[in-house]
């Protein structure tokens, strides 16, 4: 095993979020389970967002928001994701690397614009995602660089990724080329409603040991074992996966391992103001500290620590430095 | 003088505001003259971009600003301005409708793109802009229906419209239709920078009559008549204009008409997160007030409420109600 060039590489959807304030009532009026993440077409997407209010575009992306995140705290981040050569492609491009991640995946000419999702935070800042994939369906594994995957000791894939086509296979690729080079492959499972649509696919890929941590909330975990005792769960995803980090919201997060189980407690917030990207921020955070060789009480810390960040915010990617607010916290960074 | 549809109607550049934050020394490498707009072409746009941090996108425009406040407010708003048909046009454009703005200009369908502006905020709030006029300078006096002008008591101008050729020609146009109806015409000088180019001609407008209703701030007025003595320039512009208003940031806004002088004080703020719009937002209040038939002293706290509401969070829009703000402050709406 050669020393790496990148610590993380993460591949996912390239999306550009749309958020605005909604009122529960308009999510049941347009049908919308609140919390998820939904897929949507073109006329889907005019119909929202003629109905929504006035927005603000952020680049977001589950994986690109977690790589914005590792390299916030400092470590050597790269991103894969498919952008059209368009107005939003070129914002997403530009913000995550802006952000100080390298991102060299082709540029679609020709096909669906850039993906965007039309977020919608409640009051209670919770959010409801509605995706049209756009360009980012057409990530396929010409787009894997054998070479960047080889060299990167962590490569972290969204569950996401199994709604479009080609990305499975991308993300197949780049998972065997990672695991021929003794590099580490870890998993978010997304979103419940993702997991419901894939459960049997996710449990083949844990089971198949071609991804090695697995990174899920609580939802997402039940789901994947339809159970609803989440202790149970917790068990079996423990005996699957080599380490299994599932969140817990205000209760903190479960790390578990074949020899041990940590519990973490969730960093103390002023004002929850928008819950998009606490889950990709966690993930940052943690996988942070697996670069860095830290316990996982600390691994559990530092991503509560980056959860907490940006979930006093609108929009899914940092505003502040989580390297600073680390040590701020007496984290090692 | 028939019934009016619209209370305010705003001609102005249709911008999509690039924010980002920046440290002074940025705008130092950058040369750029803090607190100003600068105009830029698409080279400069494009050097700018490459070296700013991670941005969020927010529908902005100066008059623009003003009239989503309007609307926001409660009062019958419509706009005038070009942008093109792409990405970041369909943004400006749901943005001010879905703000209760009826907005009817033509899309351009060919030629430069949407205009946008990098807008760098400062550490300690203040914003530096640097516009790219793209679609926006192709707003000519085809742009401008009779029908609209004639029915909306108050058009509202911003001096930003002097940088495009043919949108000086649709100005003069409005005004002259707004007249031959018995409408007002207010005019924001919109920037030091801005008066300094179009001095003369700003004076011209405001000595023929062709404006009523004067908004400046503090270095705008002193640069209108070369003078470092405000009360000089004030006592100059009021002999001048119909009613003078000029904001003086933290000291609150004085309001001159031949009759009398107004002082009234700035609305108490929390933090100061990001000034972009604040003056754009404090002409909102006080047109909603004289839309009201309130006093001066009443508009101008209503302005200074709309521009604190605005000041207080990142972009040149209201997040809140402001309808609501103004009822809790105890002021009429």
């Amino acid at each position: 095993m050669t020393a790496a060039t990148y610590d993380v590489l993460g591949i996912g959807n390239a999306i550009v979020d749309i958020l605005a304030k909604a009122e529960d009532t308009f999510l049941t009026e347009q049908g919308m389970a609140k919390g998820s993440m939904a897929l949507i077409d073109e006329a889907r997407a005019a119909a929202i967002y003629q109905a929504m209010g006035p927005a603000t575009e952020i680049s977001g992306g589950s994986a690109a928001n977690t790589i914005a995140g590792v390299a916030n705290f400092g470590a050597r981040a790269a991103f894969v994701g498919k952008v059209r050569n368009d107005q939003l492609g070129n914002v997403f491009s530009h913000d995550i690397r802006a952000a100080g991640v390298t991102f060299e995946t082709q540029v679609a000419t020709s096909g669906p614009a850039t993906a965007c999702s039309y977020v919608l935070v409640s009051p209670d800042g919770e959010r409801t995602m509605n995706t049209y994939l756009g360009a980012a369906q057409d990530l396929s594994p010409a787009d894997i660089d054998a070479k960047q995957i080889a060299a990167s000791s962590i490569i972290y894939l969204e569950g996401y990724l199994w709604d479009p086509k080609d990305a499975k296979d991308a993300f197949l690729k780049a998972s065997i080329i990672a695991h021929e080079n003794k590099r580490s492959v870890a998993l978010t499972l997304s979103d419940a409603f993702c997991v419901g649509r894939y459960r049997d696919e996710f449990l083949d890929l844990i089971r198949s040991k071609t991804v090695d941590i697995v990174f899920a909330n609580e939802a997402e975990l039940t789901s994947l074992y339809q159970t609803d005792d989440f202790d149970k769960a917790l068990t079996q995803l423990r005996s699957e996966a080599s380490l299994a980090v599932v969140t817990r919201s205000e209760k903190g997060c479960v790390v578990a391992s074949k020899d041990k189980v940590t519990a973490v407690p969730a960093f103390p917030i002023k004002q929850l103001v928008d819950t998009t990207g606490a889950g990709d921020l966690f993930a940052a955070g943690f996988l942070f500290g697996i670069v860095r060789g830290l316990s996982h009480d600390q691994c559990g810390r530092l991503g509560a620590l980056a959860a907490a960040e940006v979930i006093q915010h609108i929009g899914a990617r940092p505003q502040a430095s989580l390297k600073v607010l680390a040590k701020e916290a007496g984290l090692p960074v």
